[in-house]
């Protein structure tokens, strides 16, 4: 066996075995294979991609270049959620500590923001204090306490993805189906849990932008990690307009303290409660997704989950001040409106814009070694199918900024389009894929 | 301008424009850009292809990465010929010296064998004393005293390839037209000449083994040539059978020797005269190729051709004691006929058998750093078409290799498919393309 070969039969278009497939990811991941015969299978795979039974291997075969973590001792159904990505979508910071509050054990390993893109790690790292780079054994132990923990990648878990992505990322071959889903899955695989439901977001702001794609990704991804004995749930839900009304990194914190508070916007309140109904249900919490809904909503109004949440955020060294506080966080220097200047309703608001806003207000990054301000970002006061008047604030800028953010108003304001025509709130959560149905 | 968004364009099938090939040649050339992102180029490319304009502009940026001959201020017409490879395939030899004595300068740079295939350096490094590595003065000089000189590739002269080369080599990404075009042409329009004839080869023995993939490929090279100024001829010839009767180095400097006294065999001297015809045309020393020919012939029969050869060979180091008296060459310690085990005609000869039976005798090369033992190689006694008894003598392997040549004969005599029915001699020249016809 020999990487020549191994890419040739790709190229062509034929079915790589299991042991090719694992001779040529622990090849890499040890150094012995070069970055260059690694990037142009990654090529010739974007171009002839794999079925699922290639893609379920290649899953396995990156899970097992690294550690996997164990928590057979672990009583309870180990359950975690993942998105794969937009703007405003807060969903785990109410998700995880909401649904441990039910019962179940969360060992959730986030990602950072890249691009328009946020990431789960950079809005807990807003709490002054937070650490996200717990010990897998203070990991465990949390979990073992306090049913919850929220850390970001070690360099023991999948270490063929970190060499992977980097490459992918500088070869122009990110958005293949299974290279897309092996990295997902790898990551979750390595957490030992026994369940798995996916948030795969379509639209303007999201990473596949129409539906097709989308249920192409949630297909793949539910196949493979079926066949790497993992059940797993998808949800397909709409990523045209941020999730929520905040795009940035402690403004998404405050608003998820508001939503486990129960006074979370609607779009986002429902899309977490539809996820983490699909959690209660696969742990077999609850019958259904309606009786997981109300069990949910008990938790909110009685204060558990809010409870779950001050909980893990004690025990990873943040400051509880600003979660009973929010006010109190230190505000950023400037704070501009973004005023309409037509009446109308709003058709569209484009996430990707607003995502990108963020970014240059300094509330994201644009390579991974950008330094982030926490408070950046940007509040929304309308969304689609809201009706605004002539001069009435659309949006929020929250910046340190001065010298750009007159650009990004601008910016923010041509992500509105304002129309006459009535518009119904978008539809939220458009399919939801179980194994028997993808 | 980068080279991320440049493999993106290549791999969503758009078009580069020149400052894009550019950036991205001369960038690798001179170590700015990483393999790995020349190697998702190049498979990008594999799939996707690049149109004439494209792979001309490629050409040219690898022509400039290193030194262009200048023969401006040598008087005559410089012309070489180009064969993508074959078994059997000595035309070179005898070309060069031909035309040569016809008046036109020769500034041949050749290559090495590798595989099945054969070069024509190693052929003529089978001469004792023989030197292939000439300086660029040595080169020049003889240019202007002798009108011919044949070396191999000089560090300076298109370093682009070398590297591009190598890596393809390690990527699966050689099987692609553009690639294979601008790897030929930049070579060949490095060496300053005013004309350039091709022989593209087809069949069993040859690179392309269909016609299609053969013209397309002929085709390529034309346009891409007459892009860069280069007026350009290609013949399409056949390679499913050896050229000539003998593979390997010195058997085949020998036959070519024979040719050049006029004994050579039918097929050699027909695919010779027929690429040396069109370089007189080109050139404008005959009126068409019936008339070059003739010219030809008187050039072989008045001794001129073989004189020209035997000053290059002594220009260039060789001993002609062999060159007078090939008989007196050291022979291989085996020399084994392998009888035919049947009655009739040859239906089949299969070149690639032949080509790497030369290789498993010692007389070719698997890896590049092989060591070559020249002596070694096939001869053949019976071709398709001809009539052949039982147990007379089909072929004659000549190989210091006692342990192998056992297997070696049966592999040999694998090669010939014998049969009842009368054969016709294949035809040998398929189509003549030229800049108007392609």
């Amino acid at each position: 066996m020999n990487a020549l070969d191994i890419i040739t039969k790709k190229r062509n278009g034929e079915k790589l075995c299991r042991e090719e497939i694992d001779y040529f990811i622990h090849g890499y991941a040890a150094n012995r294979l070069p970055d260059y015969q690694m990037a142009a299978l990654l090529m010739a795979v974007f171009f002839q991609g794999m079925d699922f039974e290639e893609t379920a291997g290649l899953t396995n075969s990156m899970l097992h270049s690294g550690d996997i973590l164990n928590f057979k001792n672990v009583d309870g159904f180990k359950i975690d959620k993942h998105s794969t990505g937009g703007v405003g979508d807060k969903v785990s910071l109410i998700l995880a500590p909401l649904v441990a509050a039910a019962g179940l054990k969360v060992p959730m390993i986030s990602g950072r923001g890249l691009g328009h893109s946020g990431g789960t790690l950079d809005k807990l790292e807003s709490i002054p204090g937070f650490r996200t780079n717990l010990s897998v054994e203070e990991f465990y132990r949390q979990i073992c306490d306090l049913g919850v923990s929220m850390i970001g990648q070690t360099e023991m878990i999948v270490p063929a993805d970190r060499k992977m992505y980097a490459l992918r990322d500088a070869t122009a071959t990110i958005e293949s189906i299974p290279l897309i889903t092996g990295s997902i899955l790898s990551k979750k695989l390595a957490e030992g849990i026994d369940g798995l439901v996916l948030d795969v977001k379509t639209g303007r702001g999201a990473f596949m932008q129409n539906f097709k794609d989308a249920e192409t990704l949630a297909t793949s991804l539910i196949r493979t990690a079926e066949l790497n004995g993992l059940p797993t749930t998808a949800l397909i839900t709409n990523m045209d307009q941020p999730l929520g009304n905040t795009a940035g990194n402690w403004l998404e914190t405050r608003e998820a303290i508001e939503a486990l508070h129960g006074n979370g916007p609607e779009d986002l309140v429902d899309v977490t409660f539809a996820l983490a109904a699909q959690m209660l249900v696969m742990a077999g919490f609850a019958a259904n997704v309606d009786q997981a809904r109300k069990e949910l909503q008990k938790l909110i109004i009685n204060g558990k989950a809010f409870q779950k949440f001050c909980d893990m955020v004690q025990a990873q060294g943040g400051d509880l001040a600003f979660i009973d506080e929010p006010e109190k966080y230190p505000p950023s220097k400037i704070i501009l409106p973004v005023l309409s200047e037509q009446e109308g309703y709003v058709q569209k608001l484009d996430a990707r814009k607003i995502g990108f806003a963020v970014v240059h207000l300094g509330g994201g990054r644009e390579v991974m070694e950008d330094r982030i301000d926490y408070a950046a970002g940007v509040v929304l006061y309308k969304k689609i199918g809201d009706f605004v008047r002539e001069n009435e604030v659309l949006a929020e800028l929250h910046t340190d900024r001065r010298d750009t953010v007159e650009t990004i108003r601008k910016d923010v304001l041509s992500a509105f389009e304002i129309g006459e025509e009535r518009m119904q709130k978008p539809e939220l959560i458009f399919r939801v894929l179980k194994k028997s149905e993808s």
